[in-house]
């Protein structure tokens, strides 16, 4: 628990000023390279009927207004769908706020908080490539703006932060998973110098599943690395009716929860996408070299904890 | 209600492209004066133990989370001040997406979201000429940035937009209500040809009284023009804990709501800022010059409404 105390000596921190300026330094290089490629931004959904199911045990988190259950956003990764069924632009992103109603035990991750903001992007008839590429050059722009802005505040922080080359290297997960064992992710992210790829996960039913090689997934995190974890996650998306129930029956997915968008997916609208969502606060961590990902946000939602404010 | 089969038409709209990027030039331009000012950017807050009380008829919007009961932000405000305990930093700003679940009856007024998005801004040991001269500075740079950037799709929307002459007018409510009657702020609204201020009116607890002349607040609106009505919502704040009391008392403010920030106030740490939050989608509906705040939203919460997606 944060006692008020605390809450104020947290607001007080003078790193706190240092981090803010990389982060919004970070935030102008993210905006100026969407705009700069023609990416149009919408505008977060908070409260909707349907929101990711999320593959991993969590707390339900809904309100009822005029008789209408609604969900705090877990993603907007249906709703990033749904808005290229516009026939008048082919790339969006959101500044999304998340909230996932965590167990209180991923509180001591340094990278979980039960609300946080992704970069939410997705880009229509383009393919895992075309996005790998799209985001390397979002990372180098990042880094680069952020050292030639940030120079005194990262180094009143002690943080040295190297450019990454390009383009990020690549992993198969299955690959790493033969040389590190079960620990895999840590053990790289920890060995990396750069940011970097790693490919193909289980996970919700709307990442795509290869055609022909059943089980390999066209989906991908990228890491920061020097033991920080993950910084995206993403994937070409389902957009079959067909393989999206298939794919929702084998997770064990709750179908009554998504008739509207089964409703779409029927009449064959769903169009044909790639995208993923860039945790703000955890790049601010790695940005910033802290700890613990609470250290980078001035509110704070650590898994478990009470809040002050 | 909005049916699946209208929301679909609803996302397809011609249209939403050409608002889209009305809007994305509108918020690159905002961004770019918050970092070109030295304004840092924080990330908003969605669910807290102490929100915004809002003066005015609406339905609660809490959660609870491992027995703490959290409400959906209303608004930032209390948090704004809250940040700027810090002494690194005197200019803080947020995208802040709020829930207000209003009653239904707003839902045909054309202004109205019971979710939406604020740029909120506060500046620290500033004064409300201080703000109204950033505020102007801001509307002329999003004015600017947009008419250069996207003359088609202003052509496309049939919108003409005008440069406003800045200092942007400034009104006292009182004397336009004295020469207009109770509807002047829609009657000036639509006499206006530029966004101008009005001062002083009666709200909640936290916007600042005159210490001389009681019942003389120190807080303002930005109108748009030609009829689109409220655009911004601000004011200098209260911070003596003893005034805090009083207006809570005076607004029937629950006291026992408000215990932290209370006792932050008792100790004399609240800082004197001044602020406000200037609408999103409102803004891009004036910009582009749509009849409903629901023309501008991909996925609209219109008040009321139930929502397919």
């Amino acid at each position: 628990m944060m006692h008020m105390q605390e809450t104020v000596l947290h607001l007080k921190m003078t790193k706190m000023a240092h981090i803010l300026r990389v982060q919004s330094a970070a935030l102008k290089a993210v905006h100026d390279y969407m705009y700069e490629n023609g990416v149009v931004q919408s505008m977060p959904v908070i409260l909707s009927p349907e929101t990711d199911p999320l593959n991993h045990p969590h707390f339900d988190a809904s309100i009822e207004y005029y008789g209408q259950k609604l969900h705090l956003t877990k993603s907007m990764i249906l709703h990033k769908q749904l808005a290229l069924l516009n026939e008048g632009f082919d790339k969006i992103y959101i500044m999304s706020p998340n909230v996932r109603l965590e167990q209180g035990s991923l509180g001591e991750t340094g990278r979980h908080l039960f609300e946080f903001t992704q970069v939410d992007i997705e880009l229509k008839d383009a393919d895992k490539t075309d996005f790998m590429a799209f985001v390397d050059g979002m990372i180098a722009s990042v880094f680069s703006f952020v050292k030639s802005e940030c120079a005194d505040d990262l180094k009143a922080l002690g943080r040295r932060l190297r450019m990454p080359e390009l383009p990020l290297k690549v992993y198969e997960s299955e690959d790493l998973k033969t040389q590190y064992g079960d620990d895999f992710e840590r053990i790289v992210s920890e060995r990396e110098k750069d940011p970097f790829w790693m490919l193909n996960f289980k996970r919700e039913f709307y990442d795509r599943e290869d055609k022909e090689r059943s089980g390999y997934y066209h989906n991908y995190d990228v890491f920061w690395p020097e033991g920080y974890g993950e910084a995206l996650s993403g994937g070409e998306r389902e957009w079959e009716h067909r393989e999206i129930l298939r794919r929702m029956a084998e997770r064990k997915t709750d179908v009554g929860s998504y008739k509207r968008y089964l409703e779409v997916a029927s009449t064959g609208l769903i169009p044909q996408t790639v995208g993923g969502g860039l945790g703000i606060e955890r790049m601010v961590r790695f940005l910033t070299g802290q700890t613990h990902v609470r250290d980078v946000a001035l509110f704070p939602r650590v898994p478990g904890e009470r809040i002050a404010f």
